[in-house]
C-alpha cells in the first residue's frame, strides 16, 4: 500500500519494450537521431502549434532550465509558496538562475490568485535598479495539493503576467492528471491559455525519467541547448530519453492512466470522506488527496502497511496527510487502505 | 561503419533486461532503494574499499558534482588542454564550482606530467588572495587522445598533487577501457595510485546513461547530495539507473566488452598504419584511434559510408580523425573500413 | 527639506580632513597598510573582545560577502520581509551566496520575533536533501521600520538561532543609531547577545562609503578574504576607506551624531503626531520616522520643497512615509517641514 | 624608494579637494546627482562620442562587470596569459559572468596578436553546445608588461573579434599612461580602433578609487546598471566618486602626471640598461619597467630600502623584477635606486 507518490512506481511495459527497441545499432548522439525529431513532430501534433523541445530526465531540470532561460540573474520568479519549485528542489531555480529570486506567495489549494499577484507585483517597481524584476509567473499544474487550475484561471494570471511583462511557465510534472480533469486539449490548457513555457512531465505518470521542456514560441528558448549542456543534462545517448517519450505519446494511454490514478485517488477520497473525524483538505482533482486523519487512524493504517507522507506535524490529534495514486497503484491497495482505515 | 564516438551505440541486452526487470512494484524514490544499496556493496567490493558512491546520468554532472565538491568558487583544477572538463562540457565545471578556473597544460598524448604541473603550479602563489587556489588536479583515464596513464604515472602525479593540498579527480568516462589496458586491479588504478575521486562511467561502455561518482574517502562526499539535488540530478527513479550500474558491473562482462573494444581499435589502428600516408597519431591505448588520414583516404571512407570526427583543421593535405570502437561495434565495421581505406 | 534618505547626506569634515591627512607618500596597497591595521585595534577595543575586520565600501557587499561565508548555495537566511537585504539589494545575496535562498518574514515593526522564526523553521527538514537549510539568522538593526531590537530580544533570536545550528548576522547600517537607543555597549549589543558577524556601518552616519564586516568568531570569516577579491571589493588604496572608520571612531563622534539625528527624528515625529490625521506607524526609536499622511498633507509638503519617500501606494485618501534624520539634517529643515506640515 | 605599484601611492591633492567640495549637503543617492551626470557629458567630450558610463571604486569591479556585460556563462573571453582578468583578480569575470571561461594566450610583451586569437579561435565551434562560444576579447592598455598597443594593433584585433561575433573590451586601468605614449586622441585609442568597452582607470593615477566603466555603443550596456547594484559597486554617495573623477578630468592634469610616470620609468630603464648584467626585458612604453637585474644587485636594492615586486622566481643568478613609477614617485627616488644599483 505505497501512497508516498507517484514517483514510487515503475516505469510502463511499453516505455520498457521501447527501450529495448531502441538499444541496437548506431545513431547520431545528443539528440541528432530520428526518435528525438520524432519527439517534436509529436509534441506540434498534440499542441497543434509550432514550438521548440527539450527532453531532459528529472522535473527539477526541465523547470530550472526553463525558468533560466526566462529570468535573468536579477529578475525574479512569481510562484505560490506550496510551489515544488519553491519547497522541494533545494533552490534549483536559484542555482540555474544564478541566483534569481522565488516570489511565493498565498492562495488557496496550491493556486495562485490574480488579486493576490497583483498585490504582490506591486511591492516591485518596474526598472528600479534595486528591486529584482519579477520576469516570470510559473504555475504547477495539477498543484502540489492536488487541484487543477481551469482553463480560465490560466488564462486570467497569464493575461496578468504579461500585462507586466513576464513570460508564463507551467510545472506540469502531473500535466497528464490536470489534462484528465480538465476535459480540454493541450493546446486549450497551455499556449491557448497564455503558457509560453510547459515542463511536461512523463516520469511520475510511468516514465523512467523524461520531461520535455516545450517553448510554445520557439523564440524564446534563446541559450537554452547550452544552459542544458552547461548543466550536465544534454543525454549522449538521447534516444532513450526520447523513446520514452515516443511510446509515453502513443495514443492515449498517457491520458487513459492518468485517468485511472485520477479516478483511484477520487475513489479513495471518497472512501476516506466518510469515515468519522477524517476530513478532506482540498479538491481532489487530479491524483492526490490530502486529508486530515485522526492520529489513530494514521498510526492503524502505518501499522497495517500503508506509506504516506505528513504534509506538516500533528495539530490537535490530527494530521494532514499526502495519499497519491498512480498508474500503477494496485486498485486492490485503495481498497485494502480503505478497508483498514474504516478499521 | 559508425566510429563517431563509443556513445553512438546504444546499451547491452543485459542492461535493458535489468531495467525491465525493475520496472514493477512500487519503491522508495531518491535512491533509497534496494538497487542502491546494492550499488554501493558492489562497489566497495569491487574497489575493495569503503567509499562513498552517487550515481548520476551523465559523465558531465559526474564531473562537474565531483569538481564542485572539491574546489571552491575561488579554487582551480589543474587539467590537461585536451580534458573533456576543458573542452567538451560548454564550462559544466564553471557552472557547478560557480567560477573555479581550469588550468589547462600542455602534455604528450593528452597525459598531465609532474614537471608541467609542478611549473603550473608555480605561478599560482598559496593563500595569496589575488591568484586563484588550485585545489583539485584531474585527470582523465582513458585520455581524450586514447591513452592510459600506468599506476606509476598516476601516483607521481597524485603524490605531487597531494603535496601540494590538492585532491585528485579521475574523468573515468572510459575506466573500463583503460583498466583492461593496465591489467591491474581497480584498486591498484585508483585509489591505491591516490585517486580521491573517481567518475566511474559506464554509458560510453554500453549503458543508457549511468555513471556513478565515487569518493575513496567518504568524507570528501561534503555536500554533494545537495548539489546534485540542487542541479535537477537526483533522478526520482534511481532504481533506473542503479539497475543499469547493477548489471554493468554483473561478473566481469563490462571488461570484456571494454577489452573488445580496445582490440578492435588496436586492430583499426594495425590496419591502417600499414597504409601509406597514414600515420597512426597517438599510442593506441584504448579504444580510439587517432590517425593522419590523407586527405583523398578520409573523403573516400566518407563516401562509403564510413562516420568519424576530424580532430582540428587539415593540414598540408592531410588531417588527424578520430575513430572510436565501441563494445558494440561490429566487427565487419572495422574490416570494411580497412578495406576502404585500402581502396 | 531632504528627509529621502541618511545616505542623501555627504561626510563629517573630521573624516574628509582624514583623507587628504591619508593622502600622501606611498604604503602597503590591499589592506596591508598601517591604518588598516589601526582599525582592527580599534574595534577589538570599542567591541571588547578579538575579531577579524574587513573593510568594504557598500553596505550591500558587506551584507553579502558576510552572509555569503556563513551560507553555502544550498543554504538560506532567515530575515523579516522588509529587511535590506530581502528588498533593496536587487539579489545581492543571493548572487554572494550563489543562490541561497532568502527566507522573509512577517514580524511587528519589522522586527522578527522568535514564535515566528520558529514556525517557519519547522517547514525546513534538517538533512533532507529536497529542502533547501536554513545557515543563518539575519537581523537590521536599526531596522529597515525605524525600531530596535532590545540587547534581551537580540539574545532570544540569537539563542533560537543557534538552537537550530545557525549564525547570526547583524545588519547594522545604522548600528550607530540603534546603540545610541539602546544605552548599551557595542559588545552587549552585539556578541554578547549572541551576534556572531556584524555589518558595521559608517556610511550612512557620515563616511563617504566605508563599512566593516566584523566576526566575532574569527574562525568564522573562513574565505571572506577570496570572497571580497572575488567580488571587486579589495580596494587597491585601501587607506582612504581605513581613514574613513579611523576618523569614524575617533571618540565618541559617532554615537553623539547618530544620538543627534535620532533626536531630529524625535522631534519630528512629536511634531507630526500632534497634526490631525497624521498617526505614527511604528515607534520611533532610531532616526527614521514612518508616518501616515493625508495627502493633501503630503503633497503640500513636496510643493514646498520636502523630499521623502512613500513607503507603498495610498489607501484611503493617506500614504504611509518615510522620513530619515541624518547627522547633517539641518535643525531647521525640521521645524520648517513641521511648519509646512501645519500648514 | 618604493616601486612597488602605482596604488601604493595615494591620492592628489586636487582629488582630495575636490571630495572636500563635494562633501556637505544633500543630494540625490545612487548616481542621481549632478556631479554624476557632469562625469558623463565630460566623457561625451573627451571621447567625442555618445556613451553610457557607469562610475565603480575598483578596477576588478570595472572589467568584471564589463565583460559580465558582453558575455553569458556559456561564453568566452580571448585574453593574454598575463592579463589581469585572467591573472590577478581571483577569478572575478568568472563570478561576475557566472562561469564563463578565459581563454588566455601567449604573446610577445602581454600583447595578443592576431594570428594567435585566429588560431585560439578555431578551437571553438560557432554553435556547437560542447564548446563554450567566445564572446569578448579583452586586452590591456598599457600591458601588464608595460608594453602599449598601437592604435593600428588594437585596430587589427578589433576587426578580427567582430568578424567573430565578439565584443572588444579594454582595461584601461593604466590608459592615461598608454594614451601618453601612443600620442592620439582618447577617440583614436577607443572606439574609432575598435573598442566596445573600455575600463577607464584613475585609481592607478591618483584617484583615491575611481573607475568609469566606459560602452561606447550605450545599447551594449544591457542589464549593467542591475549587475552592479547586485554586486555591491552602487555606491550610495556617488558624489563621491565622480567628484574624484570630475577633478581627475579638469584639464590635462591627467596626462601630464601620467606622463610624468613614464617618464621617470623610462629614466629608471635608461640608467638601469648602462649597469652590467642588468637586462630590460620589455619596451618600456609606459609606467613600468621590467628588468633583470642580477640577484646580488636585487639584494642591494633591498637592503637600502627599495620596494619592488619579483616577476617570477630567480633564473640561473638573476631574477626578472618589475619597477612601477606613479603620478607620485618621487624623482630623487629614481635617483637614489639608480645610484644604489651602481653601487
Amino acid at each position: 500500500m505505497n501512497f508516498a507518490s507517484d514517483n514510487a512506481y515503475g516505469a510502463w511495459p511499453e516505455i520498457v519494450a521501447a527501450i529495448a527497441a531502441a538499444a541496437s545499432g548506431a545513431v547520431p548522439s545528443y539528440g541528432d537521431d530520428a526518435l528525438t525529431q520524432k519527439i517534436r513532430n509529436r509534441l506540434c501534433d498534440l499542441f497543434a502549434c509550432d514550438l521548440a523541445v527539450f527532453p531532459v530526465i528529472s522535473g527539477t531540470a526541465a523547470n530550472a532550465l526553463a525558468l533560466a532561460t526566462l529570468v535573468p540573474p536579477h529578475g525574479a520568479v512569481v510562484c505560490h509558496r506550496e510551489a515544488h519549485i519553491a519547497v522541494d528542489e533545494c533552490g534549483a531555480p536559484e542555482f540555474f538562475t544564478h541566483g534569481a529570486k522565488l516570489i511565493a506567495l498565498e492562495g488557496e489549494g496550491a493556486k495562485l490568485a490574480p488579486d493576490g499577484v497583483e498585490r504582490a507585483l506591486a511591492h516591485f517597481q518596474k526598472g528600479f535598479v534595486h528591486h529584482v524584476q519579477p520576469m516570470a509567473l510559473s504555475i504547477t499544474q495539477s498543484t502540489e495539493l492536488g487541484t487543477v487550475y481551469t482553463a480560465d484561471e490560466t488564462k486570467a494570471l497569464s493575461a496578468l503576467a504579461h500585462a507586466h511583462g513576464m513570460k508564463v511557465h507551467m510545472d506540469g510534472a502531473r500535466f497528464a492528471n490536470a489534462l484528465c480533469r480538465m476535459g480540454c486539449t493541450p493546446a486549450e490548457a497551455t499556449w491557448q491559455a497564455g503558457i509560453d513555457v510547459l515542463s511536461f512531465g512523463a516520469t511520475k505518470n510511468g516514465a523512467l525519467g523524461a520531461e520535455a521542456v516545450i517553448f510554445f514560441h520557439p523564440e524564446d528558448a534563446g541559450d537554452f541547448e547550452y544552459r542544458r549542456k552547461k548543466a550536465g543534462h544534454l543525454i549522449s545517448k538521447m534516444r532513450f530519453v526520447s523513446a520514452q517519450l515516443d511510446a509515453y505519446l502513443t495514443g492515449d494511454r498517457w491520458l487513459v492512466r492518468a485517468g485511472r490514478a485520477n479516478a483511484l485517488a477520487r475513489r479513495l477520497a471518497d472512501g476516506l470522506g466518510r469515515i468519522a473525524g477524517v476530513e478532506i483538505a482540498y479538491p481532489v482533482e487530479a491524483n492526490a488527496v490530502f486529508a486530515w486523519l485522526p492520529d489513530a487512524i494514521a498510526a492503524g493504517l502505518r501499522a497495517k502497511g500503508a506509506v504516506f507522507y505528513d504534509w506538516g506535524p500533528p495539530q490537535g490529534g490530527r494530521t494532514l496527510v499526502r495519499l497519491v495514486a498512480s498508474f500503477a497503484t494496485p486498485e486492490e491497495d485503495v481498497d485494502r487502505l480503505l478497508a483498514a482505515a474504516n478499521g
